[in-house]
């Protein structure tokens, strides 16, 4: 996300202790923050840092970093990044416990079955803004977050159907009627986790910039490969797709002040307070002038989706609550994502005005069952922070995976080669297949996920 | 709508006054309420009353009412409907001037350049609960006020785009840049006009209840064609559908506790009063017991879509503020539907807490582009009430329509036949093509309206 708005207010800083203690026993896999890196089809991967395409072309040499899991299938090419850069990524096993809320004595029995595990995988791209502070946080945060929801509920989630009542590692079959007349599946238990899971990384990131007096938010785009399901959750202005042969679909939508328009004039009606006098939660074609005082013109309220005229008062010559268009629109003339983690902070300018009650922390979830896809190997998951976006459609990310993937069949490289293709392909080059020379000036990070052993169902259940 | 619970409240009484003084000139073609009617394909049809399928399959001699309208393209065919059914109707064509806001020189000149009309055509069904009053009121008003929002905005309907700002019969063309940007079509402005008529006529609605003395409201669902769009508004459980020889589509969703969970749970998180500590926001499977206290159960909070597991405390042990599943699904114990007209007074059994709060008068709004189709003789939408959909689905609706309609072509009145064959395959008889005996015991009410000839555009623009 472009936001060089809030840079000013950065103040740089160390990385970032780990937010909350570690779980009594250690995670079975650490996890690294995978920048930079490139690896291979089959097993552990190198590292390397190629820098931003359009600003020196060059790439410095491998660094030799393994991957910090056995997969190999992910690959991300992060444009230009530094340690302290606003776009942040994620990427590892994911490791489920049975019991983690049990007594004593289950998680002792744990540690004596340690096959009852339930594994998947996760990838994450955080967008910051007002200084990288919240991403970095969310991508330490996040997975952990994810796995303590994960495990909550791990039980339920390898049942038949999730059952009424969870207690411990004891699965009470009660009430099964009731469960299946609402037709609540394992699927539930993971979407509701990655809900929350999102909810409680944003109180951790909310805790930690004010004890460590920095600012700062980012958006957070999330897949979890679990139980032969690709879970994609979204809060932000990233953008997940699904590219097969035949077919490009999207994984998720975006939240920005537009398409939420709705909701967040919806909350200014109701708490209008919100707005402290400076704002008009009405939407108008263009911001008003003196000029147009006892005119009709056209207007949009909260609970409206058509247009209609109305005279215009005084108080409509405020500035808008949502203003300007596409990639444009501001909420509160601050900021241009409506969902994401952090900004517990923010204000507006020179104003004692709070973002933070008009942001949801709530991901979008979408489930895509790769076990019922039949899949072939040159499907793809590409996610990606909105730089890709603002200058690539999803129709020709999908002819350039098309046209890359079938002739570089031997690389073991080649979703990461893909990744920075798709890169270069925003830099304004006239040698992509797009060739109309758009260029993104944005961070841009992209995963290119291929699906093909995602079909596979990950150990455990 | 089932509503039997309600019908104890209501007051019958005669015919209700028109709720709004007549607009200074007449309206060009007066409304009725079309019970019963039964038109022709190409002309003026007559009306009759059948009876009830299930109860007496007798139907009375045709009445011999004229349509009032030139149109003879929509049926409605009403089971076992009386003057004061909660099942109401009305249809009739929409004739919209221009300057209805103008100074008192526009209405001359209106009146002398009757030709500057903008025609279309209305279609609307209510289904009423705790008594008739909403939904006659509903019938007799609710085409009015569409009216006069279409005349306050008919100046931007008829201009290529909408005008940044509307005044009397002049257009000014002022900044169209931003309304093109905006992306602001006519077609918005009659969205607009929908939504605004919607809450007027509910206001009307709740006045004219209160002077009365009577109670009770109704759903809406309301289909209005219109310079070549055919433009679906819904606020309820109704249901209208698109069937042609290849496709079925859905033209609009329905509102119930069960579809607006989300919505209502956050009204009831942000105003925790409105539940007067009597009920519980969250949603568990089932209504919980003081044995599942202390237990982890399955539940659901506002901003979550998916499933997660809480310990049971006392106060979850509530009425649930959204309980039971499918048709049984209740707002607050009381009501089957989240959206529509009326309910001003309505409160839970023996309590003073108020259903209204959590209502939505707004419809949802789609937009069928009726030019862009290749129309064939045989498409049609099919408008119902919620009686239908219960017992058939929308692909079984679309085999009774083309397995009925290519084998009548010669028959003037297939279009109320067919509404009246879909209304017989509710009543469990075994010559249907569905045959599968289900029953409905609703009240049922169908309009079927073939697009061929909406596709022409009608008069004015």
């Amino acid at each position: 996300m472009s936001a060089g708005w809030f840079r000013r207010r950065f103040l740089p800083g160390g990385p970032l202790p780990a937010p909350r203690p570690p779980r009594p026993r250690a995670s079975p896999v650490p996890y690294r923050r995978p920048r930079f890196l490139r690896g291979s089809g089959s097993g552990p991967g190198t590292a390397d840092a190629p820098r931003r395409p359009d600003a020196r072309p060059v790439r410095s040499p491998a660094r030799g970093r393994a991957l910090p899991w056995n997969a190999g299938y992910a690959e991300i090419i992060n444009a230009e990044k530094s340690e302290f850069n606003e776009d942040q990524a994620a990427c590892g096993q994911l490791c489920i416990g049975r019991c983690e809320f049990g007594a004593e004595e289950d998680r002792e029995w744990l540690t004596l079955c340690p096959e009852e595990f339930l594994t998947g995988h996760y990838w994450a791209l955080f967008d910051g803004h007002g200084g990288p502070a919240a991403a970095i946080l969310a991508a330490n945060t996040l997975h952990s977050c994810l796995r303590r929801q994960l495990e909550a509920v791990v039980e339920g989630m390898v049942a038949t159907r999730p059952p009424m009542h969870l207690s411990g590692h004891c699965v009470c079959p009660s009430d099964p009627q009731f469960v299946e007349e609402k037709g609540i599946r394992a699927e539930d238990l993971v979407i509701g986790a990655l809900e929350s899971a999102f909810q409680e990384c944003d109180e951790v990131i909310g805790r930690e910039l004010e004890a460590s007096g920095q600012v700062g938010g980012c958006t957070a785009l999330v897949a979890v490969s679990l139980q032969g399901k690709l879970y994609v959750a979204n809060a932000g202005d990233s953008r997940a797709i699904l590219v097969r042969k035949d077919e490009v679909r999207p994984l998720s939508s975006e939240f920005t002040p537009e398409t939420e328009r709705q909701r967040i004039q919806q909350l200014a009606f109701v708490y209008p307070e919100l707005l402290a006098g400076e704002f008009t939660r009405l939407e108008f074609p263009r911001r008003l002038k003196g000029d147009d005082l006892g005119q009709k013109v056209l207007f949009r309220d909260h609970h409206m989706r058509g247009w209609s005229y109305k005279c215009v008062e005084k108080s409509d010559l405020k500035y808008p609550l949502i203003h300007g268009q596409g990639r444009q629109a501001r909420l509160l003339g601050t900021l241009a994502v409506s969902r994401g983690l952090g900004d517990h902070q923010l204000r507006v300018l020179d104003t004692n005005i709070q973002l933070k009650p008009f942001l949801l922390s709530v991901p979008q979830v979408t489930v895509l069952d790769v076990d019922q896809l039949e899949l072939q190997e040159e499907d793809v998951v590409v996610m990606a922070t909105d730089g890709l976006w603002d200058v690539l459609s999803n129709e020709q990310v999908a002819r350039l995976v098309r046209s890359f993937l079938p002739g570089n069949r031997d690389d073991p490289h080649r979703f990461s080669e893909l990744a920075q293709t798709l890169i270069h392909s925003t830099q304004g080059k006239d040698d992509g297949p797009t060739g109309d020379g758009q260029v993104s000036y944005d961070d841009i990070s992209v995963f290119v996920i291929p699906l093909h052993s995602q079909g596979q169902r990950s150990g455990g259940h």
